[in-house]
């Protein structure tokens, strides 16, 4: 089902303006940019566009396009919709708005009684991404909104401005997405499609839902838990609080509920809630890069002293597990000659100020080997003098090497982001907190306990 | 006492190498570069040094230098110190590690003893930083590690490491600092001498606190009421777990503790207590930029409804107030022409991917003016492709005629960042998701109440 939307052989985009800011002009030069079969604008009142022969209606094109993404006036939709499913379309992202999410209940229903056989996407959608094929029907500019790189995690978004949003400061993070959906009023094609078909899509490992209610509650619970079992989902669920639950009835129009109902709901899906944005992602990451740990115990290296104080306290304060070191590992960080006498060989592991990538690489090889570690916290600063470029080949052969995962955290300016985003691109999850880098391997650790139940 | 290490006439560096990379030398370039008064490089093995001529001593300087700043090994400082102290120097800055930290409690007293009338900060510390005058004696390299533009909020870090991740960190962000202090293992100079200071700093108008423990406690706790009354203090503690405690003993040397003691302590005192290192300048910039609010009635005005829904839940589960707009403000924002029929005004106010900063401006104008409403939180998505540079103007403005706190939530990539930066800059506090937003806004909310009690 998926293919409908993002394999299609041509495609029309109904409402492309002269003016090159308007949504469906953005989305149709991103088409005529980026797509390798024909797009066909379609505008009554021009012959041309951007150098494109234009057409009057959807019927008038020579071929039949197999998507059609719709950007006009809510009024006018449902016509072009049973215009399109009478030429024999396949598929139809709406990206109008001004339909059930302000009360226009009726029309949304007329576009839903139009569409015969074709499947829609929407109304009051942004669009969909692919990073690895470079479909693009997002209607927000590339110079406004950066596009993510290739990567593994799905993300699917109930809003649209939202999930732009959070793609542009994905990109910007260097965090790799496989797909993008868009997927607002729900119309025909929903959630739980939605999952069905990244279940089984090749290029995702993990699923980051943007959740504000369902109309189908049950086959959401029936289609998380098969989900979970083939590959993790991460979700955020708005409008928990009753007050959150009204302003998500005059955004898209879905009923939410109590927050308790739908956290016991995800718990026993096996899906992993989330409850901010950045922890979606967080979360996500991990889940799609990382290997699944045997338990709970985990190892922190750094070289400085108060992130892993801190470090400790979040690891404790998460319900993870201190590892305990062996006599045998402790004695062989100890024996490397260029570890100084003021580091602390423990849990954590301090390398102090005076680190090197020697140091690291000598540390990380030795935890990673100790069986009773089970994942490790990477905590690296950059801003020491002694410290050298190639301790991102260090990280970078310790996490492929050991089967076990690693979660890294830098703070840090420029310096540190571009020594950040070696790592990251190298599929190591990289976190700006410790906070953070410890939530996500206590996500972790919570999957591995998941996949173990089933 | 802060003038003694931040406005020196004079300063000598003692362990000041050939080799540019190590800590002295680093020092010491960084004051020859920025430092108006005379700095003295000491080593006993140079006569040259990037130019500058080299002394064996302390005491072989023409002048006796007022600050003393000491990057040699651990058992060499108290032989300095003591030279320093019988020539008359008034502080000296210990960088070195190697004392209690790592148990040589002994060599620690013994630079105690030799201080004379002289004031020690540390050792174990990275140095200080004043973002008004320049006055740097950080160890990091400014390639590694930037340094913060100028800004009112003053940072305390007992860890050296930590402190100058995060000034690194708040640099790329365009966090404003007035001073940064490097408190370490506090022989002499400790966080209570340190709060002191800042609160007569009349560059500082919020402090933020990274602590691991206290010899004093009482006297912190008495210095902490009383800072608060003048200036808002948020404080972070790190080891608040049992194993974070034991990490700390061997990190600085502290006596670290229940977590619930000090969470009382602090609650009592009136200080702010942050759980994450970013929630610590999350808060202590809207503490340290904005007006304090009348209550808690927080109003919502966005282009994103997703947002918008987080938000809502973000207000309530944070224990503030939705804002009710008065009829007459629903009618004065509805009245205005430009906005569209599918938006929404309530709370949240929802101008829908169509905004345009006119909207903007005339939703801020109309709520700020409504009595019901203590604070806004303006989330602006700037991926649509409606809106304006000039919506940056609009806030700006916005923030500084009614005297109520706002602050800005932005989720994106460069283009946001480019525009984020431009209102962090007029003093106006930017976070990336509604979670932190809030948070801050709880915080101020948090303060007003503080002082009332007073």
């Amino acid at each position: 089902m998926l293919d409908l939307f993002f394999k299609p052989k041509s495609v029309a985009v109904v409402g492309v303006s002269r003016s090159t800011h308007k949504i469906g002009r953005v989305i149709f030069d991103n088409l005529a940019r980026n797509f390798k079969g024909p797009v066909y604008p379609i505008n009554p009142q021009a012959e041309v566009i951007g150098g494109h022969t234009c057409y009057p209606s959807v019927k008038m094109i020579p071929e039949t396009p197999e998507l059609v993404v719709i950007a006009t006036p809510a009024q006018t939709v449902p016509e072009i919709v049973r215009e399109s499913a009478k030429e024999g379309c396949k598929a139809a992202i709406v990206i109008s708005a001004g339909f059930s999410e302000v009360g226009r209940k009726n029309l949304e229903e007329e576009v839903l009684k139009a569409r015969g056989k074709m499947r829609i996407l929407g109304p009051n959608v942004m669009g969909i991404f692919d990073a690895h094929s470079n479909f693009d029907t997002i209607f927000n500019p590339r110079h406004r909104q950066s596009r993510p790189p290739k990567g593994n995690i799905a993300f699917v978004s109930q809003s649209g401005a939202l999930g732009a949003a959070v793609l542009d400061w994905a990109s910007m993070e260097g965090i790799g997405i496989s797909k993008f959906l868009s997927i607002g009023n729900r119309a025909d094609v929903d959630e739980v499609d939605i999952l069905n078909g990244l279940e089984h899509d090749s290029d995702t490992n993990s699923i980051a839902v943007y959740l504000e209610g369902t109309h189908r509650g049950r086959e959401l619970y029936e289609k998380l838990r098969e989900t979970s079992k083939k590959k993790p989902v991460a979700i955020i669920k708005a409008g928990k609080t009753s007050a959150g639950a009204k302003a998500v009835m005059s955004h898209t129009a879905s009923l939410a509920g109590e927050r308790e109902v739908w956290s016991g709901m995800f718990e026993q899906a096996g899906a992993i809630e989330a409850s901010e944005i950045d922890e979606l992602f967080d979360i996500a990451k991990a889940l799609s890069t990382q290997p699944l740990p045997k338990g709970s115990r985990i190892q922190i290296v750094t070289d400085g002293g108060g992130f892993g104080v801190m470090c400790t306290d979040e690891i404790v304060e998460q319900g993870l597990q201190l590892a305990q070191l062996s006599q045998k590992t402790v004695k062989a960080v100890k024996s490397f000659k260029e570890i100084p006498p003021h580091a602390t060989i423990g849990n954590p592991i301090d390398l102090t100020g005076d680190s090197t990538s020697a140091m690291y690489q000598a540390s990380l090889n030795a935890v990673l080997s100790d069986p009773g570690v089970d994942a490790v916290v990477v905590v690296v600063l950059f801003q020491i003098p002694s410290l050298e470029p190639r301790i991102v080949d260090v990280i970078k052969d310790a996490a492929h090497r050991f089967g076990k995962p690693i979660v890294v955290c830098c703070t840090g300016g420029e310096f540190t982001q571009v020594h950040r985003k070696l790592i990251e691109k190298a599929g190591i999850p990289t976190y700006p907190t410790t906070y953070r880098a410890v939530r996500a391997l206590s996500a972790l650790v919570r999957y591995a306990e998941i996949k173990k139940r089933k």
